[in-house]
This record gives C-alpha cells, sequence and structure tokens, in this order.
C-alpha cells in the first residue's frame, strides 16, 4: 500500500501543486466571521467554512489529489478506501470524476446521510463492526481482489498535501483581510488535515500556533504530543464525533504533526453539540459535532481568545437530521 | 420621509455606487453549488448565500447604504425603522456602527431571534399588533417624537441600490465561473431586493430573465405584475415566511419590477420548509423560510430547470429553532 516514498511529509512546494490540481474541482471555501459570534466571545474568530467544501468536508482535498497523483494504470481497476463517511464521500466523488469504480469499507454505525451520499456516488460500500473487524485488513482484502490501490483516509502524503490546501486558503485570505491570527485551531482524528494546515502555515504564515481539537473521550493526538510519542487510546473510543474517532495519531501524520503542532485541546460531545447550535443562530451553517470542535474549544474557553484574533477550521457539515435536531434543542439558544 | 428625489430608481451607477460604501464592511457572499443538488434536480444551480450577509440577510447592504447616504446633520439623532426582523436588524447594526442609536418598530408575533438580534444591536424596540396597528403611522410617530429619518426598507432608491449589489456580485462571479444562467430567482417580499438585483442585472448580466418568487398566500407581486398595476391583497397575509408577508408591492419598487422582471413564481409554505431541508443536507446552510422560496421554486418545478444553469438568491438565515427543527422532522430526506 503505502511505499517508503509515501511516508515521506509533504513539503510546501507539494501542497501548492495539490492546490494546482484542486483548481475549479475543489470549492475556495469562505472564511467567515459574525458579530454576534465575536461579541459573544469578545474576539475576533474566523471560520475557514470546509462543510461548504465538495461532499461536506476538507476529505475531497485530499481524496482529488490522492486520486490524481496515482500512476493511470494503478487506478484504471479503481480504488478502496475505509472511513467513517466523510473520506467515504470524498472517494466516492473523486473516483466517479475520474471515471473509476470505488469500494469503500463503512462502520454499520457511520451516520445514514454519510452512507447515502457514498452510494449516491456510485460506491460499493461494505459494511463492518467497527468493534469486531479490522478495517485496515478489510480494506487491505478488498484491494488485493480487486487489484487496485486503496486511498489512505489520513497517513499518505498526497493526501496530506490535500488537505494542506486549506491552510493556504486560510493564509491567503487573511492576507488579503489585512490579519494575522493570534491561532489556529483544527479538528484532528488521524491528523491528516492538521499536518496539512500546520505545513503550509510553517512557510505561509509562520509563528502562528496550530493547535488540534479532539472529543474528550478520543485524546489521542493530545497525548501523544505530551509524551511525545503515538499513545494507543485503550478500550472503544465513544462520542458523538463520529468522524473523530481514531485511537491513535497516524505515523505519518504524527511525524508532521508532533514538530509542527502547539498543546491539543479537548472539548466534550456536549460542547460539541452547542458550538453547533451557535453555528446554526451565529453563522448560518451546518456543522457535524466532529466539524464543530475547534469552535467549541473557543465558546468553551479551552481555548481562551478574549481580545484575540483566531481562525477555527469547521472541517465537515454531514449530519442527521436526528442529530442536529438534538443540538438544537438546548434551552438557551440566541 | 421620502422626497420625491427618492422615488427616482436608482440607476446603474448607484448601484456601483453602493458597492463602494460597502466594500470592507459587507460581507461579499459566496456562490454556492452542491453536486447532490445539482443531481437531484438535473440542473446546474447556484444559490447566492446572502444567509451568510452581516446580520444573516441581504438587508445589511440596503440599511447601510441608505443611512451612510443620510447627510451627517439628518441622522445625527438617530434613525426609525419597521420591520418584521431582517430590516430590524441591518438598521440597527449599520446604526450601531455609525455610532447613532435606532428605533424599530417590530410585530409582536417576529421570530424571537430577530427581535433578540435587534435588541442585541443596541436598538431600542417598539412592539406592534400587526393587524390592529399602521407600521408606517407608527414608524412616523417615532421619527417625529426623535426628530430623525425612517429608513425604509423598501422603498427608497438608497435602500434598493444597496440590495442591488447582490446583482452585481451575480454577474461577476457567473463570470469568474465562465457561466451564464438561463434564469435567476429572487424572494420577494415589497420588491426591494429584486427591483435592485434585476437592475444590477439589466446592465451588468443583460438578457436574463429575472424571476420574484413569493409565498403563495402573498402573491401581491405575482398578480401585480400580471394586472399591470399594484394590487393590494385583502384580508392578514399568513404565511410561515415572515419576512416575505407585503400585501401590495412599494411603489418604486414596483415602477421598476413591472418593466424589469419576468413573471411571478409562487410556492407554498411546505416547499419552502422543505426547501430549507434541502439546503441543510445538500448545502450546509442555514435559510429561513423565505429566504428559500428562490430554491424552493426549483424543487417544486415551479420554476422548471431541467438541464438549465439557474441561480437563486437565498436572501436570509435567521429563523429559530423550532421551525428550523419542524423544516427537518420531514420524512424523506437524504
Amino acid at each position: 500500500m503505502n511505499s517508503p516514498a509515501d511516508l515521506r511529509p509533504p513539503d510546501f512546494d507539494s501542497i501548492v501543486d495539490a492546490a494546482r490540481l484542486l483548481h475549479g474541482v475543489a470549492a475556495v471555501t469562505p472564511l467567515l466571521r459574525s458579530d454576534a459570534l465575536d461579541a459573544r466571545l469578545d474576539a475576533a474568530v474566523w471560520i475557514k467554512a470546509e462543510c461548504l467544501q465538495r461532499t461536506g468536508s476538507f476529505k475531497f482535498r485530499g481524496a482529488w489529489t490522492n486520486i490524481s497523483r496515482l500512476p493511470a494504470e494503478d487506478r484504471s481497476c479503481g480504488v478502496v478506501a475505509y472511513s467513517s463517511g466523510n473520506h467515504a464521500q470524498a472517494v466516492a466523488a473523486a473516483a466517479m470524476l475520474h471515471d473509476i469504480p470505488a469500494t469503500i469499507a463503512m462502520p454499520q454505525d457511520a451516520p445514514a446521510i454519510k452512507r447515502t451520499r457514498t452510494e449516491g456516488w456510485g460506491a460499493a460500500v461494505r459494511s463492518f463492526d467497527r468493534n469486531a473487524e479490522d478495517r485496515i485488513e478489510l480494506a487491505r482484502a478488498l484491494a488485493e481482489e480487486r487489484g487496485c490501490p486503496i486511498v489512505p483516509p489520513y497517513d499518505h502524503r498526497d493526501t496530506i498535501a490535500g488537505q494542506g490546501t486549506v491552510g493556504l486558503e486560510i493564509a491567503s485570505q487573511c492576507r488579503a483581510l489585512g490579519i494575522v491570527p493570534d491561532a489556529v485551531v483544527v479538528p484532528c482524528g488521524g491528523g491528516g488535515l492538521i499536518a496539512g494546515v500546520a505545513t503550509a502555515l510553517k512557510t505561509a504564515m509562520p509563528g502562528v500556533p496550530v493547535h488540534p481539537c479532539e472529543p474528550a473521550a478520543g485524546d489521542d493526538t493530545k497525548r501523544s504530543l505530551e509524551a511525545g510519542r503515538r499513545i494507543v487510546l485503550t478500550g472503544p473510543v465513544r462520542s458523538v464525533c463520529d468522524s473523530l474517532l481514531a485511537d491513535t495519531p497516524g505515523e505519518l501524520t504524527f511525524e508532521i504533526n508532533r514538530r509542527t503542532l502547539a498543546p491539543g485541546i479537548v472539548v466534550t460531545d456536549a460542547e460539541a453539540l452547542y458550538a453547533m447550535r451557535i453555528a446554526f443562530g451565529d453563522l448560518k451553517l451546518v456543522l457535524e459535532p466532529g466539524g464543530a470542535v475547534g469552535l467549541a474549544a473557543l465558546i468553551s474557553g479551552e481555548l481562551p481568545c478574549r481580545g484575540r484574533t483566531v481562525v477555527a477550521v469547521a472541517s465537515g457539515g454531514n449530519v442527521d437530521a436526528e442529530i442536529f435536531g438534538r443540538a438544537l434543542r438546548d434551552p438557551d439558544m440566541h
């Protein structure tokens, strides 16, 4: 699957090249602000709205970059991926747009919208039990049967380079606005998005701390950063943030992240749901729980932002109506 | 209030000048698309996301332009407005940013989010009974007491010029994308937004039909266009689209609209709510009922769009959680 070359971190030029591959294919998502949110937090908060990206999350950037860089003969029979849902949709979409088939292993408990939309992009979905089956072994078996490559969700230099274009856009949008953020906060599962963003910002906006934010129940990156080595959480990770359920950082992503990231931040499920509600009222954006943890870090005070300028990446918006309704039923809106 | 000069339609240059006034103050809202939505409708649909505008609707553009163009001595004591909620917030925000007080007459049944946020901008709110009191007379009395001007919600050339900047942006965004829409559909209450948009597009993107869309219960503009004169609906207008409850077109707006608009379209409340749900899932946008009627016209087939390229203005996103939850509870999502 990953040749040794794939485990070299992508450099800045590789991200710039990914931006070229994505030009006219992916959306340049807006950097949004809200007077109500700024007043609420006494801060200047900018939201990088990746929920408005194609397929509803940043994952399309990495999937497209990865598949585009596969040699044509390697991808001619199609691609395989494993994913809780956002990478699934992204690979399915990128495969269809490349006119090749996709087979995706998805956990049985993935949100309905993620599964339906992955199938809507023409992908064959193979369900698995998150607690009983090993998703990577399953993907390897599917790839071997079909003679086609796996598109890794985060631990691959091309996937990371694609996600890094989020960082390039943040830097150029901040420049256009004449602002230099005091911090950037990014939702973190396997660590691919933040590895790409931090790599891009290290060159394009140097000196700005980039914090990973995780659900409290899945704080593997925070702990790993503190320990200086990859920690594996024991027991299943349970959180409403279905897109951030990694139990250990990626090998390549952690190699990048341990050198570049500011300390990790965690938020509770209730804080993530409350942030979805604030995004609904203040920003008019639909965020999924995992996409809202960066904003939740600011609202909860876990990342102090009073009097500061902060960018929060809102990484996705694929959420079932039922969970969204739950987030809205909190009593103290407005 | 309105001097005779105010009843001259704004010309294209006046809209370009409004864009200059709004530069760096209002957001340039994105023109968004969704693969899922396009597949659903077999069309190329572009959404002008004014729900992402400051104060959550396009109204900020008109309010800011209007207040900015008031002679400084006229506005020194503040401004007065009447509004069901979006113009209220917009005037309150524009007044606060100009450092002058605002007094706003709002109907008792305005959505809670609209009233709370108007007060959040520091405005004094005077409630009235939509069915028992005349809002214009009330505003005149408030203005006289305070010795300050009224900022009209639509029937004023500066308000219309501000709203017209939505049209300028649509034209320049379409040009950048290399597309020429077959039609543009715009939510219509008093008609200020569409009068501005149509005026801008007549010069910036000539020949493209611009359709007003209204709730079926408040179809005064559709009927007036058909009759060639301003029709006044009899009886109170009842619809979930609280921002589109006009019972007759504005005098100046209709003078513009009767010369420039394509036929009117109406949608039911159920169609507006269903469009909110599609915007939630496909676009990750929060739309209010009145902001969703343009999209509803496409989804319902009232404006046929199969095989065509269409721009729908999503004019606002100020909706209470309860109504949004109702829109999400429809059975056939995804």
